[in-house]
């Protein structure tokens, strides 16, 4: 099969290596990507425009930040593509179903958690509805792990999906896991910050060191792994506040977690940035 | 010496215990008070009111929910006690300050990290503030370890405390430390109903299995832990929430947090939750 991949970032050049190492021809679109993007996806076949790719591929994958991806799938739907179109993105379950509604009947919802796939069981693509099974076979080989979940969705009216409404719940598996871990890990940056502007966080890392082993190393694993990437954090945070509201429950954790990456912007095309470097931003910058 | 104890909760009655090893009296006010603290302070030596206790003690410790510590200092102060006066609840700089401003010139600030202290090793209460050391005398033996923190700090507006403001540190840490340690928890109770909303949890908890080890069996021991106590953790969560404020970080987390610990309230005189019991509650009560 020819497999189009919108885009290949660092995620999604794993996916490309994964539909290719299937077998499948992976198509990718060069119009306004970066030359990083150029570098990344240079063994895969470049079309020109989103319709050459379109008319060429037998599927899509789309593999983008959260708050490209509608426009993503609109782009897509006015080729008038007509064949399965897999949204992989950090979304909320409701804006899987804006675009299962802008894309048709051969929308497949999916979600990837953990980074990107160079190694075998890092990394499970989620999968629901109605072809997820049909998109599972695309992925025969390689390192990516894609898991359709079974059954059909209930979602937060009680509706069951499967009639009119798409089955959102890769999407909403997506979110609730990263609730936690990214979660958790601007909430632990917050918490140093706090501890420093009080002028308390050596006082605190000894406690840590007492009765919570291992903040005081997580905090610094965590100021290192994310500055770069916190820029990209701050729309799936608020996908997943919205997730939180949409079921009834407080988005209010994820909306703090995005203020908290907010601030880290300015890290983004820094090298990874020691635990003081990042506090240094967090109270530098004010909420917006 | 005779020291108060205001008031022998589960928390103050082992402080009580400390100072009682360390060869003090320790003096309680029952009025007021519910059949379960003069069961828990039976040993010790009852006054009939506040203002009896102010006369007879030589010093008096605050230990009591949150959101009664200042009403707790201004029925002291309003007696004309003189001598230390220690509040070492969970709240807020700011809230710390206002108290040291109705005590006057003995205010010492304190925060207790740990369960009640029944074991060595298991609780420190830090105290901040010039008679911080002399304070720390009083906790010569028992089971809580006293830590006075050193020096001098700053606040948020950079002025050196010392001066016309307290010294507010042991407040700040314990707000901090709580921050992580009540946040994270509610955090993670929350992710448990939005996967059990959303139809997912069984999913959630497998990919847990695979990459976040640990997070099935604490978000169980979260629920049977916090289930009875939540509803005192609310005020708590405001108070930190007050505290990033004023350090110019967000308070949505603990915002997210209090919402949570609030929907829990019910199961305040419940045998300890199991994970689903708590679940059910979260997704039954709505944002207020």
């Amino acid at each position: 099969m020819k497999i189009g991949v919108l885009h290949p970032g660092e995620m999604g050049v794993s996916v490309c290596a994964a539909l290719a190492a299937s077998g499948h021809e992976v198509l990718w679109c060069h119009d306004g990507r970066s030359p990083e993007t150029h570098n990344r996806a240079q063994p895969y076949a470049a079309t020109e425009t989103i319709r050459e790719l379109c008319e060429k591929a037998d599927g899509i994958v789309s593999v983008c930040p959260p708050h490209a991806a509608k426009s993503q799938a609109q782009a897509v739907a006015q080729t008038g593509f007509d064949r399965v179109y897999v949204d992989a993105n950090a979304i909320s379950p409701n804006s899987a179903e804006e675009i299962a509604q802008v894309i048709g009947a051969k929308f497949v919802d999916g979600g990837i958690v953990g980074p990107p796939a160079h190694t075998h069981g890092s990394t499970r693509l989620y999968l629901s509805g109605a072809r997820s099974e049909e998109v599972a076979g695309w992925f025969s080989k390689g390192y990516l792990a894609v898991r359709p979940i079974p059954g059909v969705g209930i979602d937060g009216d009680g509706r069951q999906s499967g009639t009119e409404l798409a089955d959102t719940r890769a999407s909403a598996l997506k979110m609730a896991y990263a609730a936690y871990t990214k979660g958790s890990g601007a909430l632990l940056l917050a918490v140093n910050a706090l501890a420093e502007a009080a002028s308390v966080r050596e006082e605190l890392e000894k406690e840590w060191e007492i009765s919570q082993k291992g903040l005081v190393n997580r905090s610094r694993v965590v100021a290192k792994g994310t500055s770069r990437k916190a820029w990209r954090f701050v729309g799936e945070m608020e996908e997943i506040a919205a997730t939180f509201e949409h079921f009834g429950l407080t988005g209010a954790f994820h909306e703090g977690a995005a203020d908290v990456y907010e601030r880290m912007m300015a890290l983004k095309n820094q090298p990874p940035s020691e635990l003081e470097a990042v506090l240094e931003r967090l109270l530098a910058v004010k909420s917006t």
